[in-house]
């Protein structure tokens, strides 16, 4: 059945890398209003979404991810509104050289063909997705969580009908219904029909992918990310840059886990950090170095002893790990050990160490005076994003439209041999 | 053990990474001179793996094909000479933006970290990677054909040697000498240290490597490769091309292996073609649509009916499949059904079918008026090559330097904030 699916997903790609940038962005606006038009079926399709889940015992945080409101489905619209206004990667020349003997090469983007996603929970990553995916010229096979399945196939409807309506083929976007797990282990055996795999998820679904995958996975969106305070740090700057990285959205992967901070400036810092932070609700875990800012007594109740794993957690809530260190070389020997290369940053007014801070760690994202908040599609230009990579190939940080092209070479000659 | 070897790659390749463009080219240099230098040690080396194959039976082609002698060598030497007057992709800022809020946002390339590389027969494949790898910044743990093993380790000797008296890591090039296939399997779920895995063989060391490995595959090298001679081709011109394109080189990937003509010049131009062609020992499998271009009488010996597998198979020898289309969209609809997506081309004077076939064939090099021997580092200015990709992702065609690379996100703000 999945090889039925990856033959029509292949041929809808054909056509769809063929279409004109202007049919591919009508979609999305149609999409957009068609979300807002029947928002009524897709909201009731939710509504049975949160009573099993409620029913089975989900968590708060849980059934808020997965719920849907009037208010996120204008979200979900714009995205595919402002997804429409970015430029079209597919057809764009890059590279043009005239070689030496007269032959003429460049580089055109194409679309990556057929990309299969695997995700969880927020329903309004199977329309996010659909619309990079069509606008880059791209068909997707998604999977989608159990615990939302009602909600993603009301939405998957709208997105074929559609397609339907502006004659393209409605196999462009298919989803994965069967909540069987051997429905997963299938797709990623379909090498000869899905080009990339997506999975967004937590570490076990990208274990699992990395090694059970014949198609090349994108793995991502797992950031253990750190922020050093430098000796020179605007310490003022510093508590808001800080409390930002912490608080504005703790359950997110570029949300900050661990702060190391130069010795000469701990004593005056962190107590003041703890305070402020402390006002939101947020408990730390302190190195040993990071404990003598405080004496036994005065030492805050939210401030624990970090244990032994601590430091190689990523905490996607209100917590954060606190490090004393004895300078630069010291923090960026803590990030070499701890980071999972997703987002890290120092915070310093000397140049010197800004400039080999960022020669020295090498994670998708490298920040100097900044939130580690802004790695996101969004935030960095792309307009929106289908995952943020933290491997190496393809494409690192955040993938977004032209990230879901690859190239092909073309060459002109005047028949031309090789010698 | 090859976890060892992993975790000294890794550190190797920190070190790599870091190192100034000079101090690398002065290796590369250093490389050349020494093989040179130590030309006796290496061809011993060579001659007793050449003496062990002939009394293993190895064919002609394959001793040919791991016989190392001063003139080869020179070329290994001068390979590494050009490869230092490449420009170092490392450190290179593109996509420079200033968002509206005021971040500073560009990319900077990096090294991908420690590549593997397994490869067959060709002892040249181990200093060509070695050089790409080096002056990429990257470290390289190499698996070479146990029919190459002693010229193998007297290359890696070398190399070594050098990367020590310029006091660099000697582990930045290690290799696997234990011929046990159970070390290729170790290498494959080495992900924690591999960041690349290349494969250079045929067909089945990419599926094994495809469906066990756990570090991302470099699939390529393998090439069904096509022309397409359109009605208004230069017939005279069309000769020479596909005259080069199948005999120049035949035992390569870029060869070509099955001509389509269109139906209107297949009775002039096929003769001529099986004619001219045969002059140096091809011959040919025909379509029964090609097949009527001779009458029962006049067909000549080399022209055999094509089997149900010729047009999917990759000669890499002196054979050519025949076949005559309709016109375009038969010849594009042929080579989307058999093409490994590596060289396609068109003959062609008519410009819109130019156009047309640039459009919908979607390969890794697509050609117009030109031989597909061209789809190669050196030829179209890379300088060399480390594989010729036929996947989709990260790199397409003809990889080198900086297909060697990565990139990482800068993020210069004044202590922002996400809202």
């Amino acid at each position: 059945m999945l090889v039925e699916m990856g033959k029509q997903a292949r041929k809808a790609a054909r056509i769809l890398g063929r279409t004109e940038t202007a049919r591919k962005n009508a979609v999305l606006i149609s999409l957009a209003d068609a979300i807002l038009a029947q928002s009524d079926q897709i909201l009731a399709a939710n509504a049975q979404d949160i009573a099993d889940g409620e029913h089975a015992g989900l968590t708060p945080a849980l059934i808020d991810r997965l719920t849907l409101n009037p208010d996120r489905l204008d979200g979900i619209a714009n995205e595919l509104r402002n997804t429409a206004l970015l430029p079209d990667p597919v057809g764009e020349t890059f590279e043009e050289t005239h070689m030496p003997n007269g032959l003429q090469v460049s580089k055109q983007r194409v679309p990556l063909g057929v990309l299969g996603v695997i995700y969880e929970s927020r329903p309004n990553v199977t329309v996010d997705v659909s619309g990079l995916a069509l606008k880059s010229g791209n068909a997707a096979i998604l999977r989608g969580g159990s615990e939302t399945l009602r909600s993603n196939q009301a939405l998957v409807a709208v997105i074929r009908d559609v397609l339907g309506r502006h004659n393209l083929p409605q196999d462009a976007i298919q989803f994965i219904a069967d909540p069987d797990r051997a429905r997963v282990m299938e797709l990623l055996q379909l090498y000869e029909y899905v080009d990339i795999l997506i999975p967004r998820g937590g570490p076990q679904l990208h274990q699992f992918c990395r090694e059970n995958s014949r198609i090349p996975v994108i793995t991502g969106g797992i950031g253990i990310c750190h922020l050093y305070v430098d000796e020179s740090a605007n310490l003022e700057a510093a508590l808001s840059v800080v409390h930002n990285a912490k608080t504005q959205r703790p359950s997110v992967c570029n949300a900050l886990d661990t702060l190391l901070v130069h010795q000469n400036v701990a004593a005056d810092f962190l107590p003041r950090l703890v305070a402020f932070l402390g006002l939101d609700g947020v408990t730390f875990r302190a190195d040993q170095s990071a404990l003598t800012a405080w004496t036994d007594d005065d030492q805050p109740s939210s401030v624990a002893a970090a244990g032994p794993d601590d430091f190689d957690t990523e905490w996607l809530s209100l917590v954060l790990g606190l490090k004393v260190v004895s300078g630069l070389d010291e923090a960026i020997a803590h990030i070499e050990e701890h980071s999972t290369a997703h987002s890290d940053g120092i915070l310093t007014q000397n140049e010197a160490h800004a400039r080999r801070f960022v020669a020295e760690v090498d994670s998708a994202a490298v920040y100097v005076n900044a939130s580690t908040r802004f790695t996101d599609g969004s935030q960095l230009g792309l307009g929106a994003e289908v995952a943020i990579s933290t491997q190496r190939l393809h494409a690192r940080g955040p993938m977004a439209l032209r990230e879901l092209t690859t190239y092909k070479w073309v060459i002109i000659g005047q028949n031309h041999v090789r010698p």
